[in-house]
C-alpha cells in the first residue's frame, strides 16, 4: 500500500541545495508532493517534503539516502495518514460557550425542562430544538470497508470519522458514528431501530452485499426519517452525474443511449438501477453471482454477458473491482467508458480512447464526497420522512449542472457545490409530497 | 414551573427611566436577573432585561405592563431556555479543516486505508488514531428525566445535550446523546453492548430505578469500557464531597460520624454506599419501598425509620424527593443536614438551623456537573476498565479540597477544578490497577 510520508529536513539555504534534495529523492523513486518551507534562518532552512512512497521500508531507505547527502539532515519522517489521525478526526463541541450561571440556567437546569417539557408535549418541536434536525448517524458493522474488506467496526472507525468530517465542513450537518458490533441482520436492524429516534437522518455505509440490502429495505420500511446506503445510492448519484458529463462532451444524451453495467455489487446495482429508474429506457448488465443478476432482473435490468454490454451499450460504467477486467479489443468506437475500480481500473483511458472510445476516464475522480452530504442536508432541510428517486435524481442532475467543461465532476471541497445539491435535493422533496411541516402553530406558541 | 424571560426594551436614555422600568418590574412581581445594554443612542437605549416569571401569562401581562409606560416599548420578549436551544446545542466537528487534496489523501482515501488496517492489526490503536479514546456515550431511554419523570428519550434529548455541553466545555470529551428507545432491561442492555465499541466510556443518564441498576450491573460485567450511571454515582460523588465540606466546616470529621440517608432512590443509594464504601463505619437509612431497604441493607447500610435516622445520625443528607419531609422538631443540636431535593428541599436551612443545627444547605449548589466530566475524563486519560470506588473517593476528596471556606462545593464553571478531579481519578485509576497501557511499541511501530 504507497504511502505519503513527510520529511522534516534541514537544508542549507543556498542556491541548488532544494535540486539536490529533489534529485535525490528521484533516486530513491519516490514521487514529491507538497513542499512547505517551515523556517527559513541566514544559513539554513526548515522544510517539510512530502513523498509517495511504496510502504515503510521505502520511506526508511529514502531518509538514509536523504541523510547521506552532505549538510543536509533528517529531523524527522512520519505517515501523514498518521500524523492526520492523531487523537481522532472529530469533536463534539457546544454551539454557544457556557459562561455564566444565567447560562446554566438556560441550557441545563432549570431552563432545560421547559424545554423537554414542550417536546413531550409536541415532539415535532424536537427538530428545532434538538440537533437531532441537524443530526445524521453514520451506521457500519465494518463487514466492506474500502479495498480492506471485512475488517470490523472499530478498523471502520477511522473511515466514518472521515464521512463525518466532510458532513461537518461542506454542509454543516452534525455525523455521528455509529459501530454497530453485529453481522446478524436481525440484531442490525433492531439496533439501529432502538437508537435511531437521537437522529434527523440515517446514512448506512460499508456494509457487505447482499445483507447492505436486506438492511436498508427493513429500516427504510420502520422508520420515519430518511435512510440511505450511501455505498449503493450515494455512488450511484455522483456516478449517474459523471455519466450525464460525460456523454455532454461527446455529444451525446444519457436519456437516449443504451448503458452498460459492468458489476452489480452494492455500487454497481445502485447504479444500473438509479440509471434506469431515472428514465434511460435501456440499461445492460453483466455479473457472474447468478443472484446480483436476479437482484437486477427484478428490476428491469437486461442481464447479458460481459462481451454482449460492451457491444451493445453506448454508455458503459464498470464497478467489478477487477484490475484490467475489459479487453480493449471490446471496446466499440464512440462509446464513452467509465472504468471506476479503484485503484487500478477495469481499462485504463487511454488503452480504450486507443482503441476508439469518444470519451473514457478512472475512478479516481469520481469522489462520493459528492453526494451524501448535499443529499442529506436537502433531506433534512426539507424534514423529508425519505429519499427517493426524484431527490437522488436531482442530485445527480445538479452536479452535471455544476461540473465545468472537460471536467467529469465538479470540485469536492467547494461549498458551493454543495449548497447547490443541497438546495435541489429540498426542492425535490417538497415537490414529491416527502417533506414535512416544521411544527404547528400551536407547538411554536410553546416555545415562545 | 417558573422561567426565565428577556425583554428586550427601547427606553428613555435619561436618568431615572431604568429605576422606572424596575419598577414597574417589581409592581407585576417579576424578579430581576441579568440587565445588558445592547445599544446607547443619544436619545435612547436598547436593553436586554432578563425577569424570573411565573410562567406564560405571567410574562405576557409583564409585557403589557412594561409597554404601558410612557416612552418604553417591548420590542420581543423571549422564554431564554428556548433561545439557547434554537437549533440545539451541539455540533460535531473536525478537529482539523480540510483543505486541500493532500489534506482528502491523509483524512480519506487513500491515507484513512493505512490507520483502519493498522487498527485491524493492533485494536489498541484506536484509542489514540479515532476520537473513540475522547469520547463518551451518554445514553438514556428518558424514562427519569429531572423532575419531569418518564418523558421519554426524544424529549430528554435536551437534557443529555446540556451534559455533554459541559464535557466539550469543561473537559474536552467528546459526548454523544444517544436516545435509547426501549423500557425493556435486556433489549437496552443488548443494544448498548452492540453499540459500545465506537465510545471509551458509556454514560448512562436519567434511567428509573430498578431498571438503571440491573442496566448498569450487566453493562460493567459485558463492556471492556468503564460504565457509569451517573445519577446513581455521580451525584454520590458530589454528595460525599460536599458532606466532607460541611463537617470541615462546623469542626466534625466525617470518617468519625454517623451518617443518616433519608430516601434511597438511585442517588440515595448511590450515596449511602458510597460513604459507606468510602470507610464510615455506620450509615443509617430510611425509605418506606421494601426493595430498596433490602438493597441498600445487603451492602451494610443500617435501615431504620426516618425519626431514628433523625436521632442517631451526625450528617443528614435527605434525596427522598418529598418537600418538607422533615420536621424540625427532629432535627438535633449540632447536627449536619444537607436537605438536597429540588426545587423546595425537606426541610429549609434556616428552619433547620433555628432548630439546633450546625449546618445545614439545601439541593442549589449541589450540581452533578461538578462530578461527571472529570471523572469520565480521568478514566478515559487513564484508559480505565472500570470506575471503582477508589476513583470515586479521589474525586470526591479532590472536589472538597477544591472548596473554598464557608462554600459546599467548588465553582462548577471553573475548568481548574475539573482538571483537578481528572487527575485524580487518573492517579486512582493507575493506583488500583484498572488502568490499560496505550500501545504496545509493535502496535506504535506500524505508525511511524
Amino acid at each position: 500500500m504507497a504511502l505519503d510520508c513527510t520529511y522534516r529536513l534541514r537544508i542549507p539555504h543556498r542556491v541548488g541545495q532544494l535540486a539536490t534534495v529533489a534529485g535525490r529523492i528521484a533516486e530513491h523513486d519516490g514521487v514529491i508532493g507538497d513542499i512547505t518551507t517551515v523556517n527559513v534562518g541566514r544559513h539554513e532552512a526548515l522544510r517539510e517534503i512530502t513523498v509517495e512512497v511504496r510502504d515503510k521500508a521505502h520511506a526508511n531507505e529514502l531518509a538514509a539516502g536523504l541523510e547521506a547527502l552532505p549538510e543536509v539532515s533528517v529531523i524527522w519522517f512520519h505517515d501523514r495518514a498518521f500524523m492526520a489521525h492523531d487523537d481522532g478526526k472529530l469533536e463534539v463541541v457546544g454551539r454557544r460557550p457556557v459562561r455564566s450561571i444565567q447560562d446554566v440556567r438556560d441550557v441545563y437546569t432549570p431552563g432545560v425542562a421547559r424545554v423537554s417539557q414542550a417536546i413531550h408535549d409536541h415532539p415535532e418541536l424536537a427538530r428545532r430544538f434538538t440537533m437531532i434536525g441537524r443530526s445524521v448517524a453514520i451506521v457500519t458493522n465494518g463487514t466492506r470497508v474500502l479495498g480492506l474488506g471485512d475488517i470490523g467496526p472499530v478498523a471502520a472507525m477511522p473511515v466514518m470519522e472521515g464521512k463525518a468530517l466532510f458532513y461537518s465542513q461542506l454542509v454543516g450537518v452534525s455525523a455521528v458514528p455509529i459501530l454497530v458490533d453485529t453481522k446478524d441482520v436481525d440484531e442490525f436492524v433492531e439496533t439501529v431501530v432502538r437508537i435511531a429516534p437521537g437522529f434527523g437522518g440515517i446514512h448506512l455505509e460499508d456494509i457487505s452485499a447482499p445483507a447492505c440490502f436486506e438492511i436498508e429495505r427493513r429500516l427504510i420500511e420502520r422508520l420515519p426519517q430518511p435512510v440511505m446506503h450511501d455505498d449503493v445510492h450515494g455512488t450511484a448519484v455522483v456516478t449517474f452525474s459523471a455519466a450525464i458529463a460525460a456523454c455532454r462532451h461527446v455529444g451525446k444524451r444519457l436519456d437516449q443511449a443504451v448503458v452498460g453495467q459492468i458489476g452489480l455489487g452494492a455500487a454497481g446495482y445502485g447504479i444500473a438501477t438509479l440509471i434506469h429508474d431515472a428514465g434511460v429506457h435501456r440499461v445492460l448488465a453483466s455479473d457472474p453471482n447468478p443472484d446480483a443478476q436476479a437482484q437486477a432482473a427484478a428490476r428491469g435490468i437486461e442481464i447479458h454477458d460481459l462481451e454482449t454490454v460492451m457491444r451493445e451499450a453506448d454508455v458503459v460504467v464498470a464497478t467489478s473491482g477487477r484490475a484490467g477486467l475489459i479487453d480493449p479489443a471490446l471496446v466499440q468506437p464512440g462509446q464513452v467508458v467509465l472504468a471506476l475500480t479503484n485503484p487500478a481500473p477495469e481499462i485504463e483511458p487511454e488503452a480504450a480512447l486507443a482503441a476508439g472510445a469518444a470519451f473514457a476516464a478512472d475512478g479516481t475522480s469520481v469522489n462520493n464526497v459528492l453526494g451524501y452530504p448535499g443529499i442529506f442536508k436537502g433531506a433534512l432541510l426539507a424534514g423529508a420522512s425519505a429519499i427517493n428517486l426524484e431527490m437522488k435524481r436531482a442530485a445527480a442532475w445538479a452536479l452535471a449542472g455544476l461540473t465545468v467543461e472537460s471536467e467529469l465532476v465538479p470540485d469536492v471541497l467547494d461549498p458551493h457545490v454543495h449548497d447547490v445539491v443541497a438546495q435541489a435535493v429540498r426542492d425535490a422533496a417538497i415537490d414529491s409530497g416527502v417533506a414535512q411541516l416544521e411544527a404547528t402553530p400551536e407547538a411554536l406558541a410553546q416555545s415562545f
